[in-house]
């Protein structure tokens, strides 16, 4: 099994930025964490970040009979991209969406996902450990319910 | 470690009640799993079901001093209750919100939740798999970030 | 043949209240006159009348395999209660809403019915009568239109 | 007793259009099965359709002295016609609005009516049952409350 | 003369829950006050507490009769409850508003009151002292404009 | 202790104008039962009336280092002025804020206050005897919680 | 000078219909003062009314190249028709809106105009005078501003 | 009889400001004429001008008993003024809304008259004429509708 | 192949209306142009203009079994008529809308469309060309995707 | 005459993703069915394809001085772009908008386009064909009215 | 060259007022460093302050032919007055809007501003250095762009 | 010092491009401009213009630790842009917005700006000279209020 995780904007500065939000960790690290647990459960993990929009869908497309499932973390693309959404509709490997911060406790603007809508599910607030989460949640979709 | 499991109105219907949407589990074997995996981590789990908003918000005010955390399905009341969120800003006690469903891919009037922003953080779209995901986040909640 | 009729907060005090927009005849007696027209209809009637929005939850949900139709009147619930109509997606009995006063003319937040996109029809402004019409509305689903 | 009952654009087109909607039945074989009815409760009844919005103000107009109620499918109309609301506003016979469907289970545009609130009540999803209730509506109209 | 004074969901947490917003009295310690000043005036006094809403609403109705006024702390009721308004509607006893904490100088979703419209006036932002601000009002309710 | 009462906008037209709502006392009768309770609780009093939104601005700044507290009646532009609110924001002395009428109860634009939110707390629909209410709340501030 | 005067809907009921909002004088009546004032002016004036959107915007596209000015009372149809705006900003003919009632006093949906935009003015809640005023309008409309 | 001319805000400015918009009259000019009508209609008539709100507040309240009725071109505080709405509202003197330009046909926020509600009628759009429409309708008022 | 060419109100003034957004063409030249590209790719039309709500409506009523498809430049009504929206989805022809300025590009009001979603598809700003680019749509139909 | 035929994210996926929508072409077949009706009409086409908004907006600025016309299918650009619509604004070379689907038919967030104001005209829901219908467009330009 | 400086209402406060927000300086100390950036430019300024609309109305129009720019700090009134606007756009002279705070960064109700489209430009959020950027704009004007 | 200019979408075409509005200079004669004053200040410059958002986000975050402040014209994607929002909290450099048009004189799409809230504070409306501002507020960033 590989599981592709993606990470938007400005997620290269994690662990120097508005830590209070965001924690203390950098994503190097969180890969650090992410790649121990999937070795624990016996699946082959790649990380990827881009500030480009244009990048993000191109890797969502790529990703087609290639990876099992893609862990996402579009950060502020999240809230504007249909792009992306538009991507994942059309590539229908099983997508699920992460956000480090609980992103319903914040800015109004923060609140509404455009991407939603065409995820298996959403995990959001609990910092790197949403990643592992995210992890566990593609390891076990066969147990979940099918249209989620 | 002791972790409190409340569900809102309706979920007695579970396995019975639109299984596309929620899955053929009941809320009995859905309450099995968990306390399989919870008694793999060495945590004590407790159940409950209601359909009365008020009896909802008593059990999370008689949680403080008895349970280190609260999984919640509020079902129907995620998106009505101002009292429940009151009470889970009183206690301060971290609750995690899961849903079966996905609800940001859903309803139009299912997107906002009352509740979001005093709780840790939200699970949404894994069928009974939420509420293993949302055992995991509380054991692991020393783990995650401070404010998430 | 046996149908429910279901009344939601502050019918009790039908008959005292409001007189005005609600009628002169108490709940009781509006129960007299469906019962002398089930009778002449061979139909087997029951009336209840809750303040809770939990247990007019709870009947609905006990409903099934018991009556073959419910006539609610959910009063202010009508506008606000998802966990009722949900209770009435989960059941699948056919269930007519009914009101004593016509609610779309009269203040803005009683036009919108939260249960209306799951109940087979609504009846409105007819005081009591409301009721009767009800009742024929289920003895006679049959000859009405699949989908309504 | 002479009741008028008067059809807005499209429902000539009744029993070919949308079926699924709207039923199998032609305007024709509704208005067989409202005579049928009202003959039995022996009632005088009166059918017209138009795709005019202003021959229906006219029809509502000159119903004046003529008839003792009117059971109004505004189809389209109802919920843009201004002028329909103020010529029922004008001529005070008790207008009873029906529709074949539930139209507060359909499109959000359809939730509106313009007319309810100058109608004496609304009965909305019951397939052509909806005339007959309103046949009925109209000669218990003194069994009901006066202001609806 | 007597005084019911009702207390919605949360407020037996008074003391212990945010203390910041709504001050270190506990429910007990605010009774006392207003009973101290009860006595002054020569009013009897009686205090209640509920977290469910059909309770709120039955003791609103049952005051009838035997109370002269209610002072209402509806909490998180107070926004969306018309249970809780068409029953105060329905009594015609002279009811009280009152809140801790300003609510106007809250969050957007506290403005709003659902039962302003039908009781007597608001005060709203004096902690404790609110409570014995409403029960002067009451006892002064004949020296005060009839409409308000 | 010496407390500043000011009124907006036509309240010099009291006892004339539109009595239903306002009541039948003049602002010099307001001013007279003011008087009486203050001489009795050992207060000094001061009352002034404008229709110049900026002339109560001015008032308002000048307060500063001579009265205690402020009961203001901003009347009209209680709903519309930004000026005022940056003045009370300014002088940091207590306001509070009264309305004769219940505003919560009258036209959707009285809801709203811009003030409120740099207010001590809102008092409103008690006729004359808000502004005793609001003179018993400034001689119990201290009585009172910090934040309001 | 040749001015044509439009009636819309329901106008051939005044003097029956609501005459505590239009008035007691017929339409007839009407047109018999703005005639005798025309008289007195010099002017030749044309009277019509109908109930027909259609109707109305023919007899605007007619009236180019036989009369001088318009004076339009599109009553209902002021509020919703597109096809009337279309065709006054087609023919160029100056016009004058009117309305017997002040439509700006009444409810919200009255407010609006949607031919305002291509009409000369406005004059609104003058009762049969309104019309005599949009005379004397059109007839001094070489007095008045350009643009207007 | 005697009316009163009130003018707003920049009236002081005519002739010299925008006046593709407002026209080529002055003020002065514009008192002129409507003198000139008013000397032969055998009225006398008074012309105020003024940029502070609160200075036409006073001069509305101060009218009573003095002025038969108002002629008032509130300018910009047509759109904003709720302390000129209760003026009005308040010394019960029959006011006419009149403005130079068409200001339904302007900015949107232009289109919302705050006075309106409690004005006899408005006319607007016909320049310095509207004032003259103004005068004409005072004299005719007796003719006119009562409610208007 | 058979194709109906239906016109809404007002556009029998074209090329005397609003020339700047219109164009310079009359309705008759435009039914030139498209005869003789109708007759270069073998098919029939047919030309008719309506301001009749009622008669579009009837008009594609009674397409079915006659014409193969229809272009429809719905006018005014294209942005307010649901009878319109009702008649196409009963038909089951074909319809292309067209426009001849860009509806996107002009007032607010006529972004929406409310025939769109019951039509093949909509072509808009290229004057009369829009009709030639409909009646190739309406040829090719085979060769587009189904649903369009 | 040269013509340039841009495309937007995701549309180098076409006849792989979401067929049912999107039709079963890729875009290289499109390509080719383009260049066939070029070649017969003597003109010279180019295609490409971008998921970078930043790359579409160079495309189009260099356009400039190279191309006559652009065909520009920005897909999900469409809806969110104010850098394409301020570059198609800056070039002042004509711009024909194309979609394969009826984006007006579709999910809400489709139906706004951010370019349409800046274009020549808008084809829209004709699969492939819509390209083809662009090409005519561009063209005929000099047939079709100046504004649009 | 000539410059003047309005101030609106509590900007006498300056430095007392809310200086985590506003600064330390008086608005004397402002002046102070404005006129010495002055005198280095060789330009006069004026400056005035005023807490009334009307007064800073007159100001603006009075300003025509005895000043060259205005610098304008509305504070509250930036965000309510019509008024104001109307004077700007009535004088013609190039008027510069300042802000002490960054006024997008702070409440929503002060994001908006009522001026800003009469005026040249907005400088916002530089502390008492905002007026020193507005004198230099002024000073600068002629190497500006014309529109802005 | 060294201060960063970064500038958006199609500013590349200053010069040629709506120079109405954006004036006659190129965006290098601005850079040339701002050279020549930055010179004269002792201050170092760097100048960058892109059309992607996610290089722009790029240049933010590698500005930390180079350069002293940054100066941003972020042209299209002031408005939409939440990366770019989040790399501006994230550095945590002093951050100048700066706009060549007032944008708050625009269409509304442009008067919401994204980046506001996290920016020191906004120029608009000055043509180049805005820039020549925005440096000269970055050099007398320590005379300014702290939080601006």
């Amino acid at each position: 099994m590989k599981i592709l995780f993606l990470n938007g904007p400005n997620l290269n500065l994690l662990g120097q930025r508005e830590t209070g939000i965001y924690g203390q960790m950098t994503l190097a690290q969180i890969e650090g964490e992410v790649r121990k647990r999937a070795t624990a459960l016996g699946v082959d993990v790649e990380f990827r970040q881009s500030n480009l929009e244009g990048e993000l869908v191109g890797w969502v497309q790529a990703a087609k009979g290639v990876f099992d499932a893609i862990v996402l973390n579009a950060a502020a693309y999240t809230h504007t991209s249909i792009a992306l959404r538009d991507a994942i509709a059309a590539v229908k490997i099983p997508v699920v969406e992460v956000h480090l911060s609980n992103i319903h406790a914040r800015e109004e603007f923060r609140h509404r996902s455009m991407i939603a809508s065409v995820c298996k599910g959403q995990i959001s607030g609990f910092g790197h450990f949403s990643y592992i989460l995210g992890l566990e949640a593609c390891v076990n979709a066969n147990a979940t319910s099918t249209r989620g």
